[in-house]
């Protein structure tokens, strides 16, 4: 008997008859703003499950462990069961979003260096901004998870960087949950990489291919989301 | 001649005939909210002086590099001129003001370990938080500079706790600026630590020994001071 465990904004994570293996269900949902603006949208759920399922093989074969394991369907994968590490980690390459307004600082200027941030998994609180000290007093994470977190997402970055870049698409900043398995307590990438949780610019004209289309109302969602598979399909 | 450099919130800062030392005039003005409240007391800038005073004396004999040349009248202070690194370094023992709103948790619960929160400085933008990423990214200060004023903050820390465990008080959280030294660019403690700059409990009753006091309308703020400056002058 395979149960629902939990329903998120974007996705519905199901048990398995392996205890260590949860199915994910992508959903149409799209929402912004800590869930204040919603719809949804025929074929989201399909596209980010492509989408994400590209990402997860292509970090495996560049040595990143992650918690993928197949894709069943459409619109669903077969995942390692992890205990999540309630931090988001964002990771930043180009000035956009609420770094802008945090710091005053123009979108689309280019960063000397790569930024991560940590944010407080937390609906209720709005997910807010902690550093490493909060997250060791909070005991959310140890040090040595830290720093282990840190290595992976920065060498995410690399590998996602060259992977966007032979599209054509620039990587401006995305978000990682990293999570321990269950099995081992070993960390690995987990939930999602895929354009609701990335943003993605055309490298000429800075054409946006992710979230802020819903988020600004820019443009159709699945047909962005269509482009954008299109182009990652074309990498060799 | 001497000439007014700058005048900020709390005190004003004067050139003198040493162009490595300022004169510090501490006002009467109290500020809270990103100066969105305001008033003035009489006797504040004596106080905080006082206090000031006493603070890097102690600091000073514990080893802490600090910018304190001398206090010369009731409500000024000569100091070596700093570029102030625009970092608002906070220290925090004890959950209380916007760290408590920010993690929900209860004001007043012990941190199981000291969290050092950096506020990037600028009244337009209000005081964001940032991480040691962002002040890289954005050139405000070297990786071996964050390392030494991480260091520094924990050590004022040590010294101040024991100095206010002496009164009977307990030091819940403060603010520091650090600048580099105008003669030979070595980080020394900057600006004040005084009651507008630290949240002060008594250790046994809890009533607040600080601006707290002035932020949230609970008792006097010239009397609170003097309370605390009696009780620091007290301690041997
Ligand atoms: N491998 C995994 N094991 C257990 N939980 C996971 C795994 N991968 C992702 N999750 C969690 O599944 C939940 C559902 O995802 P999602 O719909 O994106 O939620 P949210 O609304 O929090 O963004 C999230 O809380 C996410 O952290
Ligand atoms: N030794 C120093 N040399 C130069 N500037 C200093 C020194 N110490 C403090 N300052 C700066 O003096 C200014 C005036 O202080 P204050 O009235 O507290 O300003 P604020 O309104 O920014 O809190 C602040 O910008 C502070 O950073
Ligand atoms: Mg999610
Ligand atoms: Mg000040």
């Amino acid at each position: 008997m395979t149960q629902l465990l939990y329903e998120g904004k974007a996705k519905q994570m199901f048990t398995t008859d392996d205890p260590n293996v949860l199915r994910v269900v992508y959903k149409n949902d799209a929402t912004a703003f800590n869930g204040q603006k919603k719809a949804s949208f025929d074929g989201k759920g399909r596209l980010n499950n492509a989408i994400c399922t590209k990402i997860f093989k292509m970090l495996q074969k560049n040595g990143v462990p992650t918690h993928y394991v197949d894709t069943i369907s459409e619109n669903e994968q077969l995942v390692k069961a992890v205990n999540i590490i309630p931090i988001e980690v964002v990771v930043r390459n180009v000035v956009a979003g609420s770094l802008s307004k945090r710091l005053g600082i123009d979108e689309g200027e280019s960063l000397g260096r790569t930024i991560i941030e940590f944010y407080y998994k937390s609906d209720e609180l709005g997910d807010p901004m902690i550093n490493s000290d909060h997250a060791l007093a909070m005991e959310i994470a140890t040090k040595d998870e830290l720093v282990e977190i840190r290595r992976l997402a920065l060498s995410i970055n690399d590998a996602l960087q060259n992977f966007f870049a032979e599209a054509g698409i620039l990587l401006v900043d995305f978000k990682l949950e990293f999570g321990k398995l269950k099995e081992t307590g070993a960390i690995v990438l987990a939930d999602e990489i895929s354009p609701d949780s990335c943003r993605l610019w055309d490298k000429e004209t800075h054409e946006k291919l992710d979230k802020d289309v819903f988020r600004r109302n820019i443009a159709d969602l699945p047909e962005t989301y269509e482009k954008l598979l299109k182009r990652l399909e074309d990498v060799k």
